[in-house]
């Protein structure tokens, strides 16, 4: 088998290095949220940018028992109490563009965007309209936006560009997406921001790519989701849940096989 | 359907709190660390708690993309490139008694062994020694202990029990797990504590349950495979991964079906 | 990196043979249930083992989608549509020993009953209602017997005993479950065999080891959870499902960080 | 919570019925390639269909342990021995557009194929050639096409078709994927159909949706997932699989932090 290659970590029998920075001074010295900057970049944060980060993933943490990710993890834990890891795993795995995941593509919105108008000379507001246009006519969703549970805006949102505007990390990425959230109300209806759009702004002034849009989600998620399984193993019975079914496919027929 | 119940998370239109405390709060002034033991304790810790914590979940963070998890999260990420949550979640799955779930075990090791001490008013090298005869005579390894990798002994097992010894934090939980640690040279052979039983030992001194030593590898883990899964999307062509296997089984035979 | 060694698979460029048959010539005679059989065994099965294992499938796929499998499985194709395979993985991560995987206990169970029986001459009577009185005397509860939906019987026992029955294939397996049963219903109170008890006595009948109790049960159900990923993709919208939660946890508090 | 709707399964305390077929009887006289057929479609197969369904799942159970799905299974077996159903929920995990998964792909590819020569009244040549030109200069490739071990050709894609052709099944569905291949020789080089491409050929003519082309790969490739997972359990040694990493990243570096 071939030696597989990679830049993250190097681990030797004698030290363990992530991105070149040895681990046990990290530990002594920097936060999780220092290092988890630091694996999807290639440096350590400065303290504003931590704070961001770890404002980031306090608020994609945990939305209650009953969003998809947490009740996924709950009836796996209900049914298979031999592994937690099984039951965080079925959580993550409700995780997607529906879910907690639409971050990554208002990046690749906000990215399409920003090259647009600096390769044609457009302000920010003519290129959020004719992207909202184009989505439209397309048929498609704008990800980043409205929620099923904060019809109007979602508080975490201005908490977000509050940090990224008093420490002056506030860029492009979340001026455009202002400019999108104007471009949308102009040219459908008033649809705000969400926290996945909010942070996907964010990542962006921060130069990272488009997948850790998704991928910080799932991290700061994983806290919650080992939150909500440890309170199922510790505080419910197994196989308590019972979700309500009703049929209506096709009556009772005989098998002429 | 019945109502679920939570202690953990109250998330309605207006606002979510986690035990009590509002999420838009912990975002501004806390850090992920703090949330994370939030999450599964009943309080915010202490600046000397939280170092313990933010070492710990750096500490696992990420062994090299070769360790299990990491490398069944880039086997995922390379046959299935439309879902990053499955590739992460492959690499969970990989996590259990065998591989950095032993914290789980360890912790339950310890909290017997000082129950017995407290009991019946032994001493801690007499409970331990007693653990492992038992542990011996049963043919059970004892969780917590060894590493594949590090024959000697882990780093970070120093720098653990040194940040919570400097910060006041060493409790029973790292002088039972150091009696264990004794037993064993002295009936065994010198077996040193492992990552898995150093957390498991500082996290009993934290007045975490058992099951949180398999957690929080889990939580401080998913940074790491996060950080693979990127590195695999983004440098790696898809199912570039090929295991080399020889057959031993029966030879040829024809079917007589 | 060492190469793997397998006795199930020689995949070669111009050959794939399972276990010593050509996988061309299994394609055009034998069926699915014979190849399952055939790879968790070291033969093909004969017509009525294959009967066997046909029922058993058939009986365990599905429950209906409000099971912890087809539920979690529909959660995750609710919030991302990217992965019908992430759906499915979620739903057999529920599968452990408290849903869908009692049949590996049940089978160690029986197996340690004929074990005893025969290493001691004892009667199946007697060894079952020892086995009964010492895991009521440890508190545990016998893997294999009870349904919270089927309070009285389930009648898939019936059938897969009948076949096994009318077969010539009713061996020792069934005749010390149907002990256990007697047993129980005499010692505590009538407790009948489940789903998971009777393809437990089945497969130890058949020669397959503890394992493939649940092995089985996911091959099984896994064709279910494809049909409900299946329903859930295409007649209902993404994160269509809401859990009802409620907070009983420590009231709003101040964050003194 | 709102009750679940479906018409897949009618699960009563006194009856269990698949899509109207009492299940009882199912057990008794249909095979599980029956059922997995009649779960995914609306109504029993005929015996013709039923030997392509075994056909196909046979040819996909198992193609060897160091495929990415077995590898990933395998892997998850060896660091948690709590849960064979988490390591062969991590095998499916890999299974994706790039794994297992191009059927779908290439069923969605030959419908729209058939759908434009019906409308159009235009040859399958013809309209085979237009994709395939279509594809070339969008960079896509054409799912279902190439193999990374068979070069030339899968020959189970010639049984699977033998198998249509010699009961009266072959169809539009296999015309036009033998239309994309001859127009793929002709405009590019000659790249074989794969065994995806064969199998969602021949669901196109069973009249099956797209999304089955992954789901079947997945049902039949969890069959030798579990064999191989039994194997990993009863063969070897918890954490034997080390892959050999080379870190080329940053040169160590000071923590400035």
């Amino acid at each position: 088998m071939e030696t597989w290659r990679t830049n993250i970590v190097d681990a030797g029998p004698a030290h363990i290095r992530v991105r070149g920075y040895d681990v046990l001074d990290l530990m002594q010295r920097s936060t999780f949220s220092d290092l988890i900057f630091l694996l999807h970049h290639d440096r350590l944060p400065t303290s504003a940018e931590r704070r961001l980060v770890d404002a980031i993933l306090i608020g994609v943490a945990d939305h209650g028992a009953g969003a998809p990710s947490c009740a996924a993890a709950r009836l796996a834990a209900s049914g298979n109490r031999q592994s937690p890891s099984a039951a965080i795993a079925a959580g993550i795995l409700t995780i997607g563009d529906e879910h907690g995941g639409a971050g990554s593509g208002c990046m690749e919105l906000i990215a399409a965007g920003l090259d647009r108008a600096r390769s044609n000379g457009l302000s920010f507001d003519v290129v959020a309209t004719q992207l909202v246009d184009e989505s439209r006519s397309a048929g498609a969703r704008l990800p980043g936006f409205g929620h099923r549970v904060h019809a109007t805006i979602d508080p975490r949102v201005d908490v977000l560009f509050g940090l990224a505007s008093s420490s002056g990390l506030a860029g492009d990425g979340i001026r455009f997406a202002r400019a999108l959230e104007d471009a949308i109300r102009v040219r459908i209806k008033p649809i705000p921001l969400n926290i996945d759009g909010a942070l996907a702004a964010i990542l962006v002034d921060l130069g990272l790519p488009a997948l850790v849009g998704k991928l910080l989600f799932i991290v700061g998620r994983v806290a919650g989701l080992s939150a909500e399984v440890l309170e199922e193993y510790t505080r419910e019975k197994p196989m308590r849940i019972k979700i309500p079914v009703a049929y209506d496919g096709v009556p009772p027929r005989e098998n002429g096989a």
